[in-house]
């Protein structure tokens, strides 16, 4: 296997999965980061025929992506289906989107809580994307990267929890199948693509190496000996989210993907300075690419 | 020093202080998560008499929170000054109420741009609070958890980061007057108050020994053993940000503190089922106790 890419699982089932055996078919649940109850929200028949969840930081970008997909698709409208502040929730046809804040901490609680409704909604063959930007490394702005594997900060390919005291580690699996689809979509849209690995780490400033937070404790030579021997090692972006994006869609049989564009080259310098087109322009290629993905695998359920 | 006390820290100068030495008078910067340019945006003439700012997860929350004071001090109705969905920064005289989404990471991030901005506006002798909600363990829904100190996954009083590929770990300070003055204040107004440590977890669910998430490996038994375990250390609350919040500050020579109202006794089970009247009162005690020790500390400056 390359050293650029991750790690492979097979799912022997095409049920959303929670390994729970407190959760059955009676318990009641209320979804407190969405404010939906399992047994007064209609979850079945409301999402009963999601195939796809489309996931992102912002909430107001992934309610203008969602508008615009409809649009696309000539369905109505959609309206946020949450009932809470703290994460968005709409729905267009098989197809989710739903925003989860910045790291691993906001996301995990929007997994699990998405996770338990299209369980609850009895959903088969599912696939999540994470659809985000990023800081790339030794690309040109405006590449999205397709992620071969995720990397936490001691740089393994896995996701780190502390349960009842005790260090419990996952590994991350990024679906090898929607990968390919990705890079072979990209291509023929002319989307300027690269797969590589991503490193998720749990903060933007010192955690990305970043020269220009409030703390800095090393030096510019130091960040950019880190940065070269994270190429040397196939990485080609940093984000926030997909260590816990690709180990907590695995555990729950969910097949995944992360693509997030570029914004800059973190070789060439630690700000985002782009001008509002040109910033517009790059958000939307992983929507271009992903809803292009979502549309010819619509076509065939 | 009693065992539920957090660790004490004394200051040497009343600034706002970077660490970070690329960092100079005339260096150009653009706060990418609150949309605001270092050189464009008035920082200095606009938020130079800052002296609190207090935080809290939702955006809804804290601009009501903001309101809500405007409206008690007889200020204009304030206005959202940041350019970015990622967080909201409103100002009433010289306390800015700024949410910092779910986590350590998403706070980080906005911890890292606030200290930037109060820093370059030249601010003294400046107070962080953080008010939310938590899970309660051994105390009743309802009372309002004033940390005494802040406990990571491994029930250590320590922020960890990853920088380049090695761990780092940051001690987390609460400030002694600012905890006691809370303290005071609650019992004056008769807010139910508990002065104890705070378990800042990274996940909702798992992170909190939860057993109805979407994943559970562990029994009702290991559960209630941990809580047991837990109490017996002075732990009084579960959240998700405090030692992030902790650590952070101190580095930036702030004085903190940390108030959850309890949304529940973890003791009694795991879910949030408080009718909306309740909710709503519990959720505006740390906001009442704040204000008491704003009002009270803005007629002196």
């Amino acid at each position: 296997m390359a050293p650029s890419l991750g790690i492979a699982k097979k799912f022997d089932t095409n049920e959303v999965v929670v390994n729970n055996q407190n959760i059955t078919e009676s318990s009641h649940d209320f979804l407190y980061h969405f404010g939906l109850d399992r047994d007064l929200d209609d979850i079945q028949e409301r999402f009963c025929d999601v195939k796809f969840v489309c996931c992102g930081g912002s909430p107001k970008r992934m309610g203008h992506y969602a508008e615009i997909f409809a649009k696309e698709m000539n369905y109505d409208p959609p309206t946020d289906l949450s009932k809470s502040d703290r994460y968005c929730l709409f729905k267009t046809g098989k197809v989710l989107w739903i925003n989860h804040g910045i790291g691993g901490p906001s996301l995990s609680v929007m997994l699990n809580e998405a996770i338990k409704l299209l369980h609850y909604a009895n959903c088969t063959n599912v696939c999540f994307i994470r659809l985000g930007t990023s800081g790339g490394i030794g690309v040109e702005p405006g590449t999205v990267i397709i992620s071969s594997g995720a990397l936490n900060g001691e740089l393994k390919q896995e996701y780190t929890q502390w349960i009842m005291g005790k260090k419990v580690t996952r590994p991350c699996f990024v679906d090898e199948g929607l990968r390919t689809e990705l890079i072979d979509i990209a291509n023929s849209i002319n989307i300027p693509q690269c797969s590589g690995l991503t490193l998720c780490a749990d903060d933007f400033y010192e955690g990305q190496a970043r020269l220009d937070g409030a703390f800095c404790d090393y030096s510019s030579e130091d960040k950019f000996e880190f940065l070269k021997e994270l190429v040397k090692k196939g990485v080609r972006n940093f984000e926030m989210e997909s260590t816990c994006f690709t180990a907590l869609t695995a555990r729950a049989n969910i097949r995944a993907a992360v693509c997030c564009v570029a914004l800059l080259n973190r070789l060439n310098g630690d700000q985002v300075n782009l001008d509002k087109d040109t910033y517009h322009e790059y958000e939307m290629r992983p929507f271009k690419l992903v809803t292009s993905l979502l549309k010819k695998n619509l076509e065939n359920i």
